[in-house]
């Protein structure tokens, strides 16, 4: 089209008028491009990923930050950083854990002691296996938490720890319509975290696979409902949950299936090797709606509080099979029409994919060849295998795009590859082809395309999830940023990496990108609001009701901030006294936050409009402590402020 | 290709040729922009800012994160955050204040219960008046704490609380060549933070000036050799130093020269109205240079172990002048030949512009107009003005360019303005004219241009370091990013917004910019190194020389990490014990970075190549206890593991 329509151009003699146009507007671009060395596809690169000034990102990302224990939120194509979210570790400048009472409840509902997190796995809330856009759920890789997050104002409002297990990775997944939340443990120890000699770990250690119930209404998970499997002491890793066809099953693969455990100091030899020895490891497939019926019967107990399946149960109401799978799998993932079952071993070439529907076949004619050590069935491997596609050294984890393709991450190559499902998307020879690679920088981990792990993936962008930077950022000490490449996948175009994002507070393992379109955030809060219970606040204060009450040696202040005050501004305590101040924000205006902070008292809380916060200390320096608006919040900021004096 | 030669062939000639050449590259751009609905200036704009993969950025900001209590470390122009550095706030990716004891340590060092700051202004080290790239200081507003951090490594070195007031804003800011480090107090105390009633502000309640005493060798603030001076109870605010004909001068302005205090539910006036009654506040003029002298001489005593210059002192001596300035100032800044000092009231529309020559022969000919009710004696204001521009409404901050330009930050205006300064930059009507303003969204604070506020300023850049966001990012619920603006501020080109950086993760109130080649940093830590010290650590450990040493109840574990295994793996100890653990990196390859991290015990630390860090723990809980590395580092991260086994 392009060639037809200049030469149209050229001989119907508008070129000189076409040189003029194009000249005045090429010129400056070439001009720039030569002074900073771009070549044109830098250029056009450029302008793939850059939002002008005002435009909105038509996608968000929402990525895991790692052990900084909070969720990156980040606009695309722009590449730009738009919320941080605190979960599991504090965050002073949002007052997450740094006074505010509400956070400090949410935080201690994961474990008093527990102030950091790693968080690995987010998983957005989904109907019918397509993003709603409603919640977040997040796991602790650490300390065997879960979290949900809600999207209305992008805050945690529930942690929980796990009572049988105290490692996950596998976490967190949602069922297609988010009826639970899956978490599976890892670094595996006696159920119910309880003590046994390294020497007793084929007997006593376990896994488990919990299911999470969660309440939507409520917006939280609720604890008695929820119930666990008692799995084998391998390694549970990576889950996905089956969709359409395959709904109502769930797929963990695993490492050490060799059940080593360690001593290095002693002879035994080091870990990464003896969990490497096989070249097979085990797929667990689990009919989840058949256990959830066999948790919610009179013959399942609960263990540690949590109803526990025994593993001799799961094998008895046949809940459970495995199936062989290339040593040492981090990914599994189901195609968008649930058929395809995609995992990859990653000391294997190969990406290999299972079909569901011979799984089903599989285990309806019990083809099954032998059983673990445990009792577990293991289904015929040819019975059940759809595809193995050579794809490159170190394959991690695949997404897929509208089109039928599937990407995957290559860790040792550093590259991404590009191939082909089968029927119904590719036919013939057309299917189970490998059509692209390119190279990232460096060391991806996972990859996220755009809702490229539901029913209705889109397609246009994956970002690569790269693990070390080395050399693409300037020289900024001994500790390197993780380096975010966003890469065009466009219909059948060769992939191009557009877009370099450095990550330097985070450490993100998994990443799930939306619609915008999809959330529906508040703007402001509804006056005198929790965020912890997104009700009314019973605490709450209205303008000209503010307020100090003593009863005792307690005090009680109910304050208002509003530009450019704290009323009161002075607050006369005795030394000893427990103070309580109750924080509402009376603005309205979009962007109006305020900040709270006490000085030498070690406590500082965020006020978005609306939203009412309470803090809590014991009066233990005597002295004279200004308290001041931290959020720049109008001309006046510097003026909005008061004094907590102590005698 | 295809294209241009197809069209060579048909038509030919220079300007035609040279037309097909711009067609051909325009083209590609002009397809994706129409796509994208950009214009002309987007593209420009999109090109001036974006750096290619794997080019580096000449310039890194250094921007103070306010209560996240961080530095953000962000390249331009590609506006890329690069690092983050923990200060006076915990950060569990970075292993800060999360188990390491050395951080331990340093937090500490500014009061043990502190584990929050808000960070307001860095100061990078300086010689002759220009950055020399070694060292970064920055202030806690919150609790009057100034912190060093080492360049070589960009990470936090030393912490101190200031022990004659609880709060600050005026910090921190270098002397030329980095003798000392400034900071002011801001909402005033009693010397010594001591308790009085409120009905005593304006006899009892003090400001303060304090010198930190900067032992470059040690890289440590010395605080025997630091001194303080006595000042009004007004609340002081920004700093600048005199630098070459000014060097040995202090400017420090101040507002609430009308010593209100706050009472606002027993009929008192709010703050904001009651400091902003006078017409006129104080700069105050600071000879330093005396200062250092009659802090060493006998008659100047300790406070609180700080020696303490009295007021009556410091008038005595002729140290100390006040001029009136306009009511509500932000900004005092000297221009980059020390000769003209620039302060601007927020509520005046004018930057008003004070001579150094001028004000050194008022101080010899003691042209005075009187004192204040402290008996500091005021200089006549007409004896030292310069000029005073009508810039716009609610100047702030301004900064220089090499070319004697200035560029000042417009609150309330939402604006940048651009305007010239005297002799010996601009002549006759050339100068003190206001030249160019542009919009920046929204409520612009201070403004960062290329090293700006030194001797020797840069040109090309300044970014605009907007409070409020409101429309300019996708809605992600009440709590919005703030919003720095690249501008484009080159010769006399008319300035132009290039990029909107939202910043989800900090509320950045002042910034430098510094050319990145001024710095040298470390890209490994040598084998063995201690960062608190940066000197080599007695408890580094070698590979072959791990291993558990037990005395009574304490157990010291020397353990080695390199991918992909930790040694020793399993660690048996009994209930009570006390566990250290001390762990040496000894990987020398760039970017293999490993965490160490143990499960239910609150414990994280980040371990570049070549680092020492030790965690101490009570082992209070009984069972097993995985431990893991949390950085991934290779295809075997997930295997590189280990056990705590608590009998």
């Amino acid at each position: 089209m392009m060639i037809l329509s200049r030469i149209r151009f050229i001989l119907s003699g508008y070129l000189v008028l076409l040189c003029i146009a194009t000249q005045s507007q090429a010129s400056v671009l070439e001009d720039i491009a030569k002074k900073r060395g771009l070549t044109a596809s830098d250029m056009r690169a450029a302008l793939m990923t850059y939002t002008p000034s005002g435009k909105h990102d038509p996608y968000l990302m929402f990525a895991s930050g790692g052990h900084a224990g909070s969720v990156l939120v980040i606009g695309l194509p722009s590449m730009r950083l738009i919320k941080t979210i605190p979960v599991f570790s504090p965050d002073s400048w949002q007052g997450w854990g740094t006074g505010s009472l509400d956070s400090k409840r949410i935080l201690d509902g994961g474990g008093k002691a527990l102030r950091w997190g790693d968080l690995h796995h987010p998983a957005l809330s989904e109907t019918n296996g397509v993003y709603d856009g409603q919640f977040l759920f997040v796991n602790d890789k650490a300390n065997a938490r879960v979290a949900v997050i809600d999207l209305r104002d992008f805050s945690t409002k529930q942690i929980l720890q796990n009572p049988l297990f105290v490692n996950d990775h596998g976490g967190t997944f949602v069922t297609p319509n988010t009826e639970y939340i899956i978490e599976t443990s890892q670094y595996n120890v006696p159920l119910g975290a309880r003590y046994a000699p390294m020497t007793d770990y084929k007997k006593k250690y376990r896994g488990v696979v919990t299911f999470w119930k969660f309440d939507r209404a409520q917006g939280k998970i609720n604890l008695s409902q929820s119930f666990s499997i008692e799995l084998p002491p391998y390694w549970q890793d990576i889950v996905d949950l089956g969709k359409k066809v395959s709904d109502g099953y769930l797929f963990i693969n695993s490492i050490n299936t060799e059940l080593a455990s360690p001593d290095n100091m002693n002879q035994k030899p080091q870990l990464e090797m003896a969990v490497s020895r096989n070249d097979m490891d085990f797929l667990h497939v689990i009919d989840w709606k058949k256990a959830e019926k066999v948790a919610k019967s009179a013959g399942t107990q609960k263990t540690a509080g949590m109803k526990l399946i025994t593993l001799k149960q799961a094998i008895q109401e046949k809940l459970l099979y495995f199936i062989h799978e290339p040593k040492s799998p981090h990914g599994v993932d189901v195609s968008p029409d649930g058929n395809y079952i995609v995992v990859s071993g990653k000391l294997d070439p190969h990406v290999t994919v299972f079909e569901f529907n011979k799984l089903k076949n599989a285990i309806a004619q019990n083809l099954v060849q032998g059983k673990d050590e445990y009792g577990v069935p293991i289904l015929k491997f040819d019975s059940v295998l759809a595809a193995q596609i050579e794809v490159g050294l170190g394959p991690l984890h695949t997404q897929f795009d509208k089109q039928g393709y599937a990407y995957t991450s290559l860790f040792l190559d550093s590259a991404i590859a590009k191939w082909s499902l089968g029927e119904p998307y590719h036919k013939g020879n057309a299917a189970w082809k490998l059509l692209d690679k390119v190279s990232v920088h460096y060391n991806i981990g996972h990859l996220s395309c755009v809702e490229g792990d539901t029913a209705e993936p889109g397609e246009g962008y994956c970002v690569s999830l790269n693990k070390w930077a080395i050399d693409r950022f300037p020289n900024v000490g001994p500790l390197l940023p993780q380096n975010f490449q966003l890469v065009s996948t466009t219909g059948s175009e060769k992939m191009q990496v557009l877009y370099d994002m450095p990550i330097p507070n985070a450490e993100p393992h998994y990443a799930q990108i939306v619609k915008a379109e999809r959330l529906k955030p508040w703007s402001v809060y509804p006056l005198g609001m929790s965020a912890e219970t997104m009700k009314p606040s019973p605490v709450a204060t209205l303008a000209g009701k503010e307020r100090i009450v003593r009863k005792g040696n307690t005090v009680d202040v109910y304050m208002t901030t509003i530009r450019s005050h704290l009323t009161p501004d002075l607050i006369n305590v005795k030394k000893g006294d427990l103070v309580r101040i109750h924080l509402s924000s009376i603005e309205r205006a979009l962007d109006a936050t305020h900040g709270f902070a006490i000085s030498r008292y070690n406590i500082n809380v965020s006020l978005e409009p609306g939203k009412v916060e309470t803090v809590e200390f014991k009066a233990d320096q005597s002295g004279v402590f200004p308290y001041y608006c931290t959020e720049f919040c109008s001309a006046l900021h510097l003026e909005m402020t008061g004094y907590l004096v102590v005698q």
